[in-house]
């Protein structure tokens, strides 16, 4: 899916509402415990519950890894449902992945071949050549780590270097050359509304990856009036908030209340822009 | 296992070898082809003629991750080996994680506590509540990237900080506060030998894993030359050169041989330092 594709799909769900599925069996539903993949059963729930508010889903693997092989073969059937199910959908694996290049390689094989995602979440300290491989594949995308929501940004990624640059103004600036806006997005949370202002004006047309609305606290007004773009520039991730709204069998009807909640703000924020 | 004893298991093998457990099928012998599980069939093998040699193995993901699911159970199968048969071989799941605090959390339920490692390299880019988990779990180890042994290394480890310290430099003083030495380890890059001297002054006590020996070109004789301390403090990292030194069925043997090799100018290096 290309930059283009994408923004089609926003226009016509109104939304730039991506569901974080960060899956973890301790939160789940206990019915759904009995059953032999109750991961994925939830996820499928989710999913059906809110594939028309969403256009993007972001599983997070260290949820799926915690439970070994298992919880791998339940990330496989996710990502399998999903593409058979929604083939609109924009599928997003937050790995946080990033190595050598003939290892960054076998990564880009993992997630783009053997589980056909169309994007990865990369982190960018090892440089460029931990990023080329990712982006060599046609129509799939790297997802950059820039300005993250956690406290612990503030020690490297706002670090400021030599050149009066912090640390993830230069990531961006120098990754951004990498590759196109066609096949790079960048991580910038929803709890620095003000960076993303600045973000914007060193990168315009790249699409955002904005996690941290919802239970981390960022606002979906401020993304939208800062972050926002003639193509709408965002994808807007919300997980826990909407995920977990509800621990009992009514958390499908819950997890669709909340997506609905934050797909109706997007719908003004993107008529407000005229994108509409 | 803490510093200590892992310094002992270097006097006792004369060796702080660690073998790269990188194991692609596409460059496995073809006779393991037809057996359920030839990727832990081919590590078993390695493990079998290389363990008397080898302090630690190192499991890089993104191989298993590139086979799905199949690939996460010879993973599992591996470590299980590993734990069984050789309890004391210092175990690193060579994964670069790292993310916001709640996330890698699972990361070291993932493999701390489900596939039983003794360590996990990670990326600093997120900051300390990235790294924290980690540290918290008793005699295992965050091992960080520093200055890697990429050419795309340049591109931000070694961007100069507006107080004169390049990135990594940067990364190593800051990370050096939140752990101890026998919780914390830094990747250096063998082909950084003159840089290594350098982060010696910054960390003298510090255990280092340094990839780069073999196939990427790096000096075993630099690396302990400006690399080692009084409790030897470091594990040197071999993959391709050891595990693919032979593709025939003769591959056990020639992987033994160039454990061998390396193992032997190791226990030159130790002696020449007093070590043994």
């Amino acid at each position: 899916m290309n930059a283009e594709e994408l923004f089609r799909n926003i226009q016509r769900k109104k939304s730039f509402l991506c569901v974080g599925l960060d899956t973890d069996y301790k939160k789940i539903p206990r019915m759904l415990l009995d059953l032999e993949y109750p991961i994925f059963e939830f996820n499928k729930h989710i999913i059906d519950a809110t594939a028309e508010l969403a256009v993007a889903y972001k599983p997070n693997l260290a949820f799926y890894e915690s439970m070994g092989a298992a919880g791998y073969i339940s990330l496989e059937m996710t990502i399998s449902y999903l593409r058979q199910t929604y083939p609109d959908v924009f599928v997003i694996a937050d790995a946080k992945r990033g190595d050598i290049g003939n290892t960054s390689r076998l990564y880009a094989r993992a997630y783009f071949n053997t589980l056909d995602c169309d994007a990865i979440t990369l982190s960018p300290y090892m440089g460029y050549d931990s990023i080329a491989p990712f982006l060599e594949v046609e129509d799939r995308w790297a997802v950059l780590l820039a300005l993250t929501s956690n406290e612990g940004s503030a020690d490297f990624q706002q670090i400021e270097t030599k050149n009066g640059l912090q640390l993830y103004e230069q990531v961006i600036i120098t990754s951004a050359g990498w590759g196109t806006v066609n096949n790079t997005m960048y991580v910038v949370g929803a709890t620095k509304a003000t960076e993303l202002q600045h973000i914007r004006t060193l990168i315009p047309e790249h699409f955002l990856l904005v996690p941290g609305v919802g239970s981390q606290g960022g606002s979906l007004y401020d993304v939208a009036e800062y972050g926002m773009n003639d193509r709408c520039g965002l994808l807007v991730n919300a997980s826990r908030s909407i995920i977990y709204a509800d621990g009992t069998n009514k958390f499908e009807r819950a997890a669709r209340d909340q997506a609905s909640i934050l797909q109706k703000q997007m719908e003004v924020a993107l008529k407000n822009r005229n994108l509409l």
